[in-house]
């Protein structure tokens, strides 16, 4: 089971980002307005991304993910606030 | 002159945001609504920082910075648009 830190942005049409965050929220941490983050195995990751895709419209949305195999492998430095949006019910 | 990858994301209020990207947008490539990415060293980062320190209000706006210390230390996946956004003015 191989388990991999992901680093996800998206910008998505106000109409369809409240059920992109839905989807990412059960699988990582809400740390930005458009930023989820956290440790998942590659087959959640995946199901994650088919979820995804059966939501995005991929003409007009777009997710990026950035996957670093050790997370070790990265810093995070921060200005301004921290945030911590999982517990924000919208 | 160590050089370093680097995701740079932002959640910043409307008034100080076109500031924010203009001093981003000298260090690093804009390549979603709130997401810098590339490749610098890290007496210029240090530098980007300090700018943006000055502009941000810290109780209200929020600036993640990503290090990754190698490039293929990491691996992009896209779903829908990748953007190139160097190119837009606004």
């Amino acid at each position: 089971m191989v388990i991999v830190f992901v680093i996800v942005t998206y910008d998505i049409n106000e109409k369809r980002v409240d059920k992109v965050r839905r989807i990412l929220r059960r699988y990582l941490s809400w740390v930005q307005n458009s930023v989820f983050e956290g440790e998942i195995t590659v087959g959640k990751l995946e199901k994650c991304k088919k979820e995804l895709q059966f939501v995005i419209v991929p003409e007009e949305d777009s997710i990026y993910f950035y996957i670093i195999e050790n997370k070790n492998n990265y810093i995070k430095n921060v200005l301004g606030i921290e945030k911590d949006l999982d517990s924000y019910v919208y």
